[in-house]
């Protein structure tokens, strides 16, 4: 598929997240403190909560203003035919040549100093482990190579609830937590801050509609409403103390930051790719009958406290082995019950080479090898003041469908967090 | 503390669970459909969503009719001083010798033939692990006698977090899942219905207060609205293949039952007692500052198929080796936001005898010692038709506080998951 022009002329540069090929999802806060829809396109938001108040926009003619609340929520529940109903109509008006686009100027709003809000409420929150290289470079330095992969890794995807309140939109800063700590030749753990934060990056898949037993993968696909960019912060000597035997709880529950666009299923649909070719093969309800991963370039920036940031990961959503719509479907086996706004994290995304890895846990294999950055200074796992940005984007003939930036900083810990 | 006499006659007895001194909060469906808010009485409800909406009742004199939705979420967020205030209310109203008893009467509702509704939303659902019987019997079971008890269990109460949206009120028949299964001499994994089905015997604590940051273990206390009877329904043979290396999934996710009253925290101030002895020091942030136990007397009945009911474990809510306020403070310690409506589960309460016990995994002693029900019949896990039923109360002088059941009954498994 080629560029698709607007007359928002920012949006034919081959180099914006925002063609009109995208069209991403996001909530800003206006000038007068309200929070609104807002549809990305080029370096502007389209506010369509005023569009539709002001009957410019009809969301789903049998109902009451959708986007009244500046929150998606209520939009995916109504499903896919609507998704594609006001996608088809965006795409119409925000096309060169409509007639619409004098009458529009006015709901333009510029990216550039708008704040952006979540964009929908999170149901709830699961996290899974679906890169094999992630997984084995992670096995490796817990469990030692030869227990490096788990028995069910390559039968299931291997996943674990997280915590909803704590996700938070791009932006947000992301205090460095207290938790229980112990050094390996230490008898008793210490209450203390965590000293081995890290970042993980991931892809983040929105389930826009509810099940109640369960769904094939290609029902699963269907009820994806789409992508966001996902960073899981996690505690890594929190985790190693914690996570035995009932998995990580308060190592990943400081706070799970995504990216302020929802990238639409349908935007990605070109980019549609397969998962690696199986090592073991997969039980009947997990295999997929159609491409269900995508061609997404990521990377991922550190800045050391607002100066020179340094690329430190490059790699692709396609090595994924199991994809969004698969972890859905096995989610659901038990008979699990989902919801609208519920949030699947992909799993950290690493590739085979260690600069493709996709946390500081791996990419300073423990702390062992450290990282350098184009400032000199080295890593093995985040200081105060670092900001972490993840970036991604399918890439097509002469444009990109990106999700724009899900940055973070990390502020110092408390100095005594019962003091209030 | 006394009996406290109402004219409601039902409630002096010192059977019925719902004394006055109980007065707990409960949602049930009228004749017309409706989903209303009531308190139980004796063997009555008072319809207090009714008795709100005629001003029979001031919840909040700024508020407008807090419980018109039949649901007590935002009555739990508006905080401890309106829980107060609401109960001293009701304790008078409801008083021998009360003038109000004529005006009352038409809104009382016999329990027996209400259908009792969720009565409130559950955020998110965090289960614990934090009886040490429990957790050494399923350890040894697990893992080894030798490392029965994970090196931090004395250290912190270990958690996970489970899936809001599979939690029901008691009456809810439960379907029996589909998950993946190994058995122990097969190199690869099959998907069938669950052959090893149990209930797990709890209590669950509503978080009431929201918070924003670590919470000592007082302020937990604080924000703890009041306690549900919960069923933690586990599909063994699904856990015992997919929770390594990140813990419990669809193993928890098909049902967890509460029962349909949650008694309020102020209604068993009487009956908090410590936590055993410590085995090891707690760090600073998880010692308790007074006793946050409660001495509960738990049971739990099973029925084959309609017959008759044989109980099958006795024990004590006193058995745990942490509270519900020292997990609600642990579940702080990241700065994990917590909001109104999360629902805590205590963890499997198991006692030190083998009739102690609180799951057929320990009961039956992994399915090698199978148990004998008064009908003759014997039980590794649950079979298709069985009603399983926990009950519970603290007995005071001449009454008792009661939960009311909390039950379910296992449905068979679907024969095709994915005919739909």
């Amino acid at each position: 598929m080629p560029l698709m022009r607007s007359w928002v002329e920012t949006a034919n540069s081959s180099d914006t997240d925002f063609p009109l090929n995208n069209l991403p999802y996001g909530s800003f806060l206006t000038e007068d403190g309200e929070q609104r829809c807002g549809v990305a396109i080029g370096d502007m938001i389209l506010d369509v909560t005023e569009m539709e108040a002001d009957g410019l926009l009809v969301v789903a003619p049998d109902e009451d203003e959708v986007l009244f609340f500046g929150d998606w929520t209520e939009f995916m529940a109504l499903g896919p035919a609507v998704w594609e109903s006001f996608r088809a109509e965006l795409t119409e008006l925000l096309s060169e040549g409509n007639g619409a686009a004098e009458e529009l100027v006015p709901y333009m709003v510029p990216q550039v100093g708008t704040r952006m809000l979540m964009p929908f409420s999170v149901a709830e929150y699961t996290d899974f482990y679906a890169s094999k290289h992630h997984a084995s470079n992670v096995g490796t330095m817990f469990r030692g190579p030869e227990n490096a992969l788990p028995p069910n890794w390559l039968s299931m995807p291997i996943g674990y609830n997280g915590r909803a309140s704590s996700v938070v939109v791009s932006g947000t800063d992301i205090r460095r937590p207290w938790g229980q700590l112990k050094a390996p030749d230490a008898d008793l753990p210490r209450f203390a801050p965590c000293d081995r934060f890290d970042f993980e990056l991931e892809l983040g898949a929105i389930v826009g509609q509810p099940s109640d037993g369960p769904v094939s993968v290609a029902q699963a696909d269907a009820m994806i409403f789409g992508y966001v960019l996902l960073n899981d912060w996690s505690a890594r000597d929190i985790q190693a103390w914690e996570y035995q035997p009932l998995g990580p709880f308060q190592s990943k529950a400081t706070a799970t930051g995504i990216s302020p666009w929802i990238v639409p299923k349908a935007a990605l649909e070109p980019f549609r790719c397969d998962t690696p070719e199986r090592e073991r093969p997969l039980l009947d309800h997990l295999k997929a009958p159609r491409p269900m991963l995508y061609d997404i370039d990521l990377d991922v920036g550190l800045a050391p406290d607002g100066r020179e940031e340094t690329i430190i990961t490059r790699t692709n959503y396609k090595e994924m082995y199991y994809s969004s719509a698969q972890q859905l479907a096995h989610h659901t086996t038990s008979g699990c019950p989902m919801r609208v706004g519920d949030l699947l994290g992909s799993g950290t995304i690493s590739g085979p080479e260690k600069h493709q890895r996709g946390a500081l846990l791996e990419l300073s294999w423990s702390g062992k090898e450290p990282i350098t950055l184009d400032t000199g200074e080295t890593r093995s796992f985040l200081k105060d003041g670092d900001t972490v940005t993840l970036r991604g984007a399918a890439r097509g003939d002469g444009y990109q469908v990106g999700f724009g930036a899900c940055s973070g900083t990390v502020l110092p810990a408390l100095d005594d967090p019962y003091a209030n």
